[in-house]
């Protein structure tokens, strides 16, 4: 059964008003880099003080200076941050060594790693725990690769733990459920919809 | 005459304890990721609130919602974003169309771009302002590369503003200075001085 993880990237009370509706019906947290930019760490730490049961993934997309960075996301209640996939080894190895310190998990958002099939076993042997694909909002609307992508990683590499972002829709989301992803991230498609409890409901219902 | 940029990557008050013994000295004080992350864009009100004649460069490193992401940091005070190299095109255009609305400026972190003498072009062409080449602080320590590709690309495309960071200290400062850099952009070399302000002074010296 994959987990269902909501990206919040709007104010912080909108995020916490949008989660009163929804959070039965959700895994993860993710406090998104617009949240982050605007409020820093408090944007974690309000929502870990009000879901502290919840999952809380840091969308840092750390690229540089790995472990203190990764650090300032754990120390501040995330139990997941993600890291680029483009970024240095040594950056991607010390976020590691931070996630194992704290008993936490790092994401690798694919976005823009020039061969993700080569790339894909080299960030799981650093110890990635989670990989994810996803698609850029400002491509949202141009002809998306990713399922072939994917397709073609989960047959070179069985057993990866997957996650899938960006531009995912209630109506649209068998078309994702197909290559059965571990998390499947939904932002816009919960919080701007008519009715986001309808909505987060009828994901988690299709997730089962 | 190169600029010079102070990064700061610690805490706000630790940043502004810094800045009120070198602010003479600084042309672009940087407010660094970790300092993002902690603290959001209330960290770059603080300091433009104190220093309203400097500019300030939020390092956002913007991956994606290029226009969002830079109108946060604007709309919070800063004068200049990074957006990453590696980014989609149209994430990097949008957030020069943020700039050009704001008038600000957009300074593209060239870290981990595949080729940076076919990028840097079309960086320019998109409208980007300042290109910069960072030796990530995760790799410091290692062979740096970074003066041959510098010097190619200069060779290449005569005119177009360069900034250098990651790792310059005052004692090695000439060497940098060699690539005739317009902004140089210097963190602990400063901040983790036995005397931050002497060594400003110095770099600020150097660069004349």
């Amino acid at each position: 059964m994959a987990k269902l993880q909501l990206a919040l990237d709007g104010q912080i009370d909108e995020g916490l008003a949008i989660l009163k509706l929804v959070h039965q019906y959700i895994d993860i947290i993710e406090v998104g880099t617009p949240l982050i930019l605007r409020e820093g760490v408090r944007a974690i730490q309000a929502i870990q003080k009000v879901y502290p049961e919840l999952e809380i993934l840091a969308d840092f997309k750390i690229m540089d200076a790995g472990y203190e960075e990764a650090r300032i996301a754990f120390s501040a209640g995330a139990t997941m941050v993600t890291v680029l996939g483009v970024a240095h080894d040594s950056t991607i190895e010390s976020a590691v060594q931070a996630a194992k310190e704290n008993e936490a998990k790092i994401v690798i958002d694919m976005m823009r790693v020039p061969s993700p099939i080569e790339r894909t076993p080299t960030l799981l042997e650093m110890g990635c725990d989670i990989i994810c694909f996803h698609t850029a909002f400002d491509v949202q609307g141009q002809y998306n690769p990713l399922p072939e992508l994917i397709s073609s990683i989960q047959s070179a590499i069985p057993d990866f733990s997957l996650a899938i972002a960006g531009g995912i829709k209630p109506d649209r989301v068998h078309e994702v459920l197909a290559l059965h992803p571990d998390i499947l991230v939904v932002g816009g498609g919960i919080t701007r919809a008519d009715n986001p409890m309808q909505a987060a409901k009828a994901l988690k219902e299709a997730l089962e």
